[in-house]
Parts: structure tokens; sequence; C-alpha cells
């Protein structure tokens, strides 16, 4: 199910410069009992992206009301929002006058394992590096060949998830979640300021680690850092938290912290149930 | 006019890669008298960039084909080629058989001033800075929200192209053109190693001042390189040869290097427009 500007449609014009640049950004939402999760979170995340692309901001408040009016009849389900610079201008040089493109749509929840939650995943290290541009970092932006590229190098369904470093080899992300790493009864996650997205759940997890006096240290991490960690978990807006129980063939245990953030987490998840209804 | 998997279409699907990830690549290649130009190596290039892209080879021999048929009736012209990974997988995760999406489009000749070829343009350095990502470099990839930050930065019709540095500050290309710097008789054009795209004019050109025993060195070059050079030009597939008159508060004379390259490249053209006919 998809709606442009509003309208039911199936497929966008070719001049959109979503299509021929990557020239837009997304977000990827969790629709639970007819509610777009921490939608709030993800509208204004949206916002700065257009603010930092130099897009006009979308109406915030019929982005709002059309991503309910999608969500509505779904029990467990995605929803995809995507805003493009529209079509027009000549080559990169955007048009003088722009009009974004907006579209949502609907998507059937990934059935992955109840047990990742709670058992644990196995991750690699991704050989694909990524590329530093502090002017794109931590937008969700629409140019995802690096993550892709990251993504096409295992094919096993026993690994979940691979870690990302940039070409000064600091560990950054996953290919689809951010990273975790408690050391010492502290949290450290990757600073995002050189590359790298800036996850709804990362920072909802920061505000928790914060309001519980549990210590959050954004930083530069090595591989050495991760491979030596007490815990390590990841995360993204799908799939919650997700600890490692593996990294290459380093084993890890769930640790007393993650389940702690796990059980902080639901909470908060329950309530914004609730209230996002 | 548009050919999107050999059939006559105005959109796309919205689950196409190209859309979502500016997940493929693409080609923009002067028609001149009914015939795409240099069209061997635009070929060339977009199966190389597939190979790295890790999507499926098209089949040459067919977008050659139908390359010309959207061509014939042109005098002068743009012919877009686009190659995507086509729909399906889950995410960043390609799908395990890939369909790629072809798509080849017709566009007017952009009306330049022919001033430009003669006289030079004048130029500026953009701030916006390239990342670096050697998996990616060289490719002309879709994800391009870099240039068009970069081209954003200027809106005045004075200014005919910016020059973009890399994060380690080495002076890459222009947000459309490749650059080459000509010192002391030596033709200089930097490295597309860590990023940038490596442009069918340039390697024309490189090989043409390789026959004809022009001295040619790919380097880093730094503002300081650039700015102390004794003749600066731009190329590009549509635009030819522009040499650059202006850059910044500096002025440039169009010196005998450049314009020797500019007849033996104008030579070599006219013998494409009669052979490729």
């Amino acid at each position: 199910m998809y709606l442009l500007n509003g309208e039911s449609k199936h497929s966008i014009e070719f001049s959109d410069r979503g299509f021929q640049y990557g020239d837009g950004l997304f977000e990827t939402i969790e629709i639970k009992n007819g509610s777009p999760l921490f939608l709030k979170q993800h509208l204004q995340r949206l916002l700065n992206g257009c603010q930092r692309l130099l897009i006009p901001l979308p109406d915030a408040e019929l982005l709002r009301k059309e991503a309910y009016q999608l969500s509505k009849d779904s029990d467990h389900a995605i929803l995809k929002l995507i805003i493009t610079r529209g079509s027009g201008g000549r080559g990169y040089r955007q048009p003088n006058k722009i009009h974004p493109t907006r579209l949502l749509s609907l998507h059937p929840f990934p059935n992955y394992s109840e047990n990742y939650n709670q058992q644990g995943i196995s991750v690699r290290f991704c050989n694909h590096l990524l590329g530093l541009n502090p002017f794109l970092a931590g937008i969700k932006h629409m140019n995802r060949l690096e993550q892709i590229l990251a993504r096409a190098e295992w094919n096993s369904s026993e690994i979940q998830e691979g870690l990302m470093m940039d070409i000064n080899r600091h560990v950054i992300e996953g290919t689809m979640s951010n990273l975790f790493v408690v050391k010492e009864n502290i949290l450290y996650t990757p600073l995002i300021e050189k590359c790298g997205v800036e996850g709804i759940l990362r920072g909802i997890l920061i505000g928790i680690a914060n309001q519980n006096k549990i210590k959050v240290i954004k930083n530069n991490l090595s591989k050495e850092d991760v491979l030596t960690a007490d815990e390590l978990f990841i995360t993204n807006s799908i799939i919650g938290i997700w600890p490692i129980k593996q990294l290459e063939r380093q084993q890890f245990k769930i640790g007393l912290l993650t389940t702690k953030l796990q059980r902080l987490f639901s909470e908060i998840k329950q309530q914004e149930i609730k209230n996002a209804y």
C-alpha cells in the first residue's frame, strides 16, 4: 500500500531526483496495534534531515495524519516514509522552486526469530569501510550503496548482522543498526559525526541510560575495544535491542546491563503503544 | 522519451532499489547526428561499474541497440543510461536472484554558451567536501547527494562550475566534471582512487596526451597547486573541454596546451561522429 503525495500509486516518475540521485531521505517505523511507534522522534529526524539536505520542510501534521491513515488497519507492520527533492533542476543542480515528493508505504513486519532478542545473534565484521562525510553523517538519506555492498558480503542465515568500520578503522555501526558496547558497567556507543546513521532507538536508549544513571560515553571505538567488551548489542527501530552472542570467533554473554536496558525499553515501548493509539 | 526494460514507460516501481537506495549507476552520453558518441567507452564503464557493485552485467549488445534506437531521430541531444539492481531483497540485502532495471532516456541538449569553450568559464571552490570511499571511487553511481549539496552552494549564473576537495583537502573534481591542471607543459589530473568519478572524457584526454607525447601525471593536488597552475580546464562528455579563466579571485589565461588538446579532441570527436553513424 503506497501513498504518493496523498494519492494511491505504485510508481514514481523517472525524473524524481530520489530515483536519479538518491536525493532524499527516509524513515522506517514499526506499526503496532494500528499505530506508528515513536512517530514524533521519526518525524523530528526526518525534518532535521530535510533541513540539512536543503529540502523544504514537509508539513509534519500532514505526514502524521497520513502515517496514521496507512497504519490504522495493521496489527504489526512496517511503515516507510520517504521525502525526496522531487523533480526538476538540471543535473545535480536543484530546481529554483523545490516541490518535494512525499511517499508513505506499508510493508509486512519481517519474521525475525524471537530468539534474537533473548538469546542473541551472531555478527561479523564487514570488509567494506564507511567513507567519511561529516556533511551527511547522522542523516538517514537515500545514498545507501555502502550498506548494500557491506550486506552483500555474507549470505549465511547464521549471521544476522555485520559491523562496519570507517576508513580510519573506527567501528561505527551495523549495516542496519547502531552498536552499543558495555565495559565495566559503562555504556559506549560510536560517535556519528563523520559517518553513520543516528538511529531513533539509539537516541531513546541514550535517554533511558541517562535517566537511570547509567553512564553513556559516545566515543571512537576500535575493533579491539569491541572485541574486548563485556556485553555487546545492536539496536534499530524494527528489531529493538538484539544482544550479540558471537562476533567473529569471540563469544559474549548477554549481560545484566543489556537485559536491564531491554526491560526499560520494553516499558517505554508499552507506554508508547498505549499513548500512540 | 523513455525505454524501461525495452518498453516505453514514464515511471518506475517504488520498490526499485534505484529509488529506495540509489542502488545503481548511470551514463550521460552526447548524441550527435543520430548517434550516441563514445558509446563503447560509456558501455565499458557501465559494465565495470556493475561488476564492482555486484550487479549482474546487462547485455551490452542490447544496450547498444536500444541506445541507437532512441538516438536515431535526434540531431543533438543527451542520452541517459541507468542500470539499477532492480526490485527485491529485504532492506539493504540484495535479492538472491537479481533482475537489474535498464532505463534509457532522451533529453534536450543544454543550451551552454559557445563562449565557455572558447573564452573559458568562472569557477569556485565548494565548501562541501567529498567523503573518501575507495570501494565506490571512480564509479558513476546513483549516490549523488555530495554533488547536489556542492552544486547548491551557488546560484549565480556567472559561475559555471564548483571544484570539490575531499576531506583530506585534495582537489578532486568539479561537481559534474573532471579537472586538469597544466604546469610547465605537464598535464596533471587528480587521482580518482578514494573518491570522484572517472570521466569518459578524462580517459580519452589522457589517451590523447599519451599519443601526442604530452606528459600526464595523476597525482594528489592541493588548492595551492591548482591556484598556481599555468592553465586549468574541466572536462565531461557533454561539455567537452572548458578552459577555466577565473577561479575564485585568480585569473588564468587559456594556454597553448589547453587549445592544443581542444583541437586534438575535436578531431577525435569528428572521427567518432563519422564512425558512430
